[in-house]
């Protein structure tokens, strides 16, 4: 069994979930949101990042963790503060040597729903629907549970390339199907 | 005697100095300048920076450290990866319990060269001269070194105002000095 944690860094909010998996069927274990003290100065938000998320690692003892890939941003301002916020993160989860994958969210996207332009209410829903939940997570918890399922099902295909893969490598290599 | 860390963090390099002050004078500690293994992954050279400053804060023991704020960035993907840099260094040094204060570029400049658009060079030199070292520092050490410096004289400030200040802040209210 191995737990995987998967997080959505931002600089109010940063969205966390929990899973378990045997490599074929994935289980919900925990969820949630870190939501920072938005009074509280720049330093003391990222010790909030920084100290919850070492709570959660101390609690659930995840084995291996995703977050979200960011490749561009509009405002360079948010993007300051975004990185700093997944600086934090990071350093929690290397600092327990656990190792931290990285996927865009149109991989993400891809992975839980099936389709990369999937909008935030569908990944709500799929990943309500994947692990069985009564209810539909909070977005950003829905987020952090997505970036874990994500990581699951790319786990699974480390080492094997599915079919569809291979029909579309020799599309591109050939020009046509092999 | 207060030992003070300055930091310039960079996701290429990230500057540190440390000075002793006893609130009139100023000594050079150390300096240094942590050079990122660039070709590691994101997540170990967030954690060089990490473990570094974590390694330098039990070395050193500082009492109070100071960090360079950061405004504005041209390229958001830039932004992005100073700011991880900013978060990794903020949180090693928040976990030590150790307070960290910002300055802008320009008032580390006017602290320590007396004009706020000094060149890099200009700060090197007086870092040199104030701090009466027998060479130029290395820049990224020279910065770590300024924001040190800029911290202890503002901390000198704190709570007293200056004859300067007051007869600025007598022209702003009447219109008139008093």
């Amino acid at each position: 069994m191995t737990f995987i944690l998967g997080i959505d860094p931002g600089s109010r909010l940063t969205g966390y979930g929990i899973i378990r998996t045997d490599g074929r069927q994935h289980t919900y274990v925990a969820s949630g949101c870190i939501k920072l003290t938005l009074t509280a100065s720049m330093t003391e938000r990222l010790q909030q990042i920084f100290m919850s998320l070492q709570e959660i690692v101390k609690t659930y003892s995840p084995h291996e963790a995703a977050i979200e890939q960011v490749f561009m941003h509009q405002n360079a301002g948010a993007a300051l503060k975004l990185g700093q916020a997944r600086g934090a993160a990071i350093v929690a989860l290397a600092d327990a040597a656990i190792p931290v994958a990285e996927y865009s969210a149109r991989q993400v996207k891809q992975s839980v729903v099936g389709y990369g332009a999937a909008k935030k209410e569908q990944v709500q829903h799929m990943v309500r629907v994947l692990l069985n939940l009564s209810g539909v997570p909070q977005v950003d918890a829905a987020d952090g549970l997505a970036i874990a399922l994500c990581h699951a099902n790319s786990r699974q295909n480390v080492g094997k390339i599915t079919a569809q893969q291979l029909l579309v490598r020799g599309r591109f290599r050939r020009g046509r199907l092999r």
